[in-house]
């Protein structure tokens, strides 16, 4: 199970301090624990039950096994919320036994379009339009263009059976299904985009992809049943939630999500999105960045050890090594010798510690640990920051579930665009 | 040729406040265009007729003409400045006409690297050891595995051929070509790994994927002599370095380089380690962060909209749309019948015109202007950046061109492996 640690030598937040800030937030905790009825509209994840139950998961794997038989490739049509989650996960644990993921819907880039359309030549495909609200341009443009190429390489009907919208109960999105006979999962209506890794949204992508998404949401489900029955003081979502704003409080305007394992690089960007979309508002919020080492320990590594002290680290800690690789001596003397019989594993939990050592002597560095990189441990995490997001952003004084921000842009683009 | 606007709704900086600043820094810029003897071990690459001369051109091109003859791929094995300027160019540029490239030497990650190698199985390939101090441990331990693998495949004669170094010259590593055969290119004494765009370092893997290096050496050369020739009052770069440090003295202590092209991602990876290692240092220092835009409008926009005013925004802006796509009517009604008959281009455009009209409304934002997305603008980029940088550094008062933060985990991790 993920454990939380915290390393800072500068001592910045004491025990005791640490203690009653967390009796503090106990109310809460609490209320997220019994559900909040302001939030109704939002909180259909908290329990996993609802949108990820087994007869969820029956309907979702039995389109999946569809998909695998009769496609190369699966495009993913979505933008923010609508895809981090699937992708986090494909990109660090597909190992190329399902279904190719393609991405759609998140750029307007004419180029990059282009690209995504090249890579589909000659392949089978079934498309997946995300879209809980069916108003966003990046998804409803990429639909228009892949149903254009459908149409030119299948027959309407074939067209239409490879054809799957995810939308909400009611919206213009299942109208269309019914009309032109795609197949309709729903986009949970009390749940939003950065809040769906388990649901249709989510899972149904990454059971494409050859995931097993019944360990992902086993993982979940474990992490829910621990954040909701476990007290203030021991909680560890409501530690990091708590300790992050202490540190905000203290002057450290930025959270480093900072890992060794380069599988995370794409769930720290859910992560970021998450963070940033939670609590970047009412002119607030913890600004969220993604490090990945050991590589970044050679670019912005240099300004964490010796920068302006802007930010505190959260280091993701994978305890069993992702691999095994030794490194043999070759009979050429160079300048590595000491690595005769070495295994990569072991370097890189070196580097991992030598990190911590050196950031910690300049900020306060929280470790996140989990046992294994696997979809069980993803379906951990993905819960775990969730319900530490929420409670976040209640200590914060923030509605964790909005994005009055993301509308500014939207607006002078609908007038430029004549909508 | 490049061109640098403001746009700031809420006119932090005046006019008359750009112009003191500007005549303040002139001498920073007079110094700059003379060289200063106290950098004179780091400046090799203010001009590029050192080392991007036709003659060294010329022997990049022969030995990438070898590797693209002989090879599916060429493996690059470097970290941070040693590839993230051939890096940029190549994801954005390759058209798969040249060898496919393979990044190792920058992770510790055993699943990473077994995974490399995995890619690695049924080609041909040749390999490039990029250190310029061979004492990292990213390349230098992947240096190893990958003479193993060569071993299990090549004669000891056919690997020797197919390994070459990039390292300065007395190193360990030209010895080490001298003793085993490899062909050793030099990594210039005189410039650091993230000014080395323009050197064997940058060009020789751009050149094994078919980029036309003569047209990024061209690009740069222009921007040189422009940057040379100009005065303070209309010098970009120096407008660039000194605006951002009068936004920087205003408060902004984060920078946002952003663009609506996916193209520049790896492009704005070294941007990012050019300015984070520059000037992170002495406590001081922009925090330098990338967006990928329309997609994470989706996700940090909320935040740089709505949340805490902790940043400026620097726009690279292509006037040249980067393709054409147009969205054709289908017959059937949806929510984006207003985007009938247009194209991506113009959508594109359209949302970056609007996101600026939010943004600028906000925090100060600077554009950024190129003609076109193509080797030659790669060039200036590369050359305007690295001028800028330095200017930027000599304004806030540190050294640019040392990165002293770096040694501080090496020091713990070495003494963890027993070096």
């Amino acid at each position: 199970m993920l454990d939380i640690t915290v390393r800072d030598q500068k001592n910045l937040v004491t025990g005791e301090a640490l203690s009653r800030a967390l009796e503090e937030a106990a109310p809460v905790l609490a209320r997220a624990q019994a559900g909040e009825e302001k939030y109704r509209d939002s909180q259909g994840w908290l329990n996993l039950d609802k949108w990820a139950s087994d007869q969820w998961l029956e309907q979702i794997e039995a389109i999946a096994e569809n998909v695998k038989k009769t496609c190369d490739a699966f495009v993913v049509i979505g933008v923010g919320g609508s895809n981090n989650a699937a992708r986090s996960v494909i990109e660090a644990l597909s190992d190329g036994t399902g279904t190719e993921i393609i991405y759609a819907g998140n750029t307007l880039s004419p180029h990059a379009l282009n690209r995504m359309l090249q890579s589909l030549e000659g392949k089978d495909y079934a498309i997946d339009c995300i879209a809980k609200n069916f108003e966003t341009l990046e998804p409803g443009s990429s639909f228009r263009i892949l149903r254009e190429a459908m149409a030119k390489k299948y027959s309407p009907e074939e067209a239409a059976r490879r054809t799957i919208c995810t939308g909400t109960y009611g919206s213009s999105l299942e109208r269309l299904c019914e009309q032109e006979g795609y197949t309709f999962v729903p986009f949970p209506t009390d749940v939003g985009g950065r809040y769906s890794a388990f649901s249709c949204v989510g899972l149904l992508p990454m059971a494409c992809a050859g995931i097993d998404i019944r360990a992902l949401v086993r993982g979940g489900k474990d992490m829910e049943k621990l954040l909701h029955e476990t007290g203030a003081e021991t909680n560890p979502a409501l530690r990091y939630a708590v300790l992050r704003n202490l540190y905000h409080q203290r002057g450290y305007v930025m959270e480093i999500l900072a890992s060794f394992e380069p599988q995370f690089r794409w769930f720290s960007k859910w992560w970021v999105q998450l963070f940033a979309e939670s609590e970047g508002k009412d002119g607030k919020g913890i600004f969220p960045a993604a490090a990945e080492y050991s590589e970044e320990l050679h670019a912005v590594g240099q300004y964490l050890q010796d920068g302006a002290p802007l930010m505190f680290e959260t280091f993701l800690f994978v305890r069993e090594p992702t691999g095994s690789l030794v490194i043999h001596p070759d009979g050429r003397r160079d300048d590595f010798d000491y690595l005769d019989g070495k295994d990569f594993g072991d370097i890189n939990r070196a580097a991992f510690e030598a990190t911590l050592k050196a950031h910690s002597a300049k900020m306060p560095c929280l470790i996140l640990g989990i046992g294994r990189l696997d979809a069980y441990h993803f379906g951990q995490l993905f819960y775990f920051f969730q319900f530490a997001c929420y409670l976040s952003g209640e200590i914060l004084g923030i509605n964790p579930f909005d994005q009055p921000g993301v509308e500014a842009y939207k607006g002078w683009m609908f007038k430029a665009l004549g909508k």
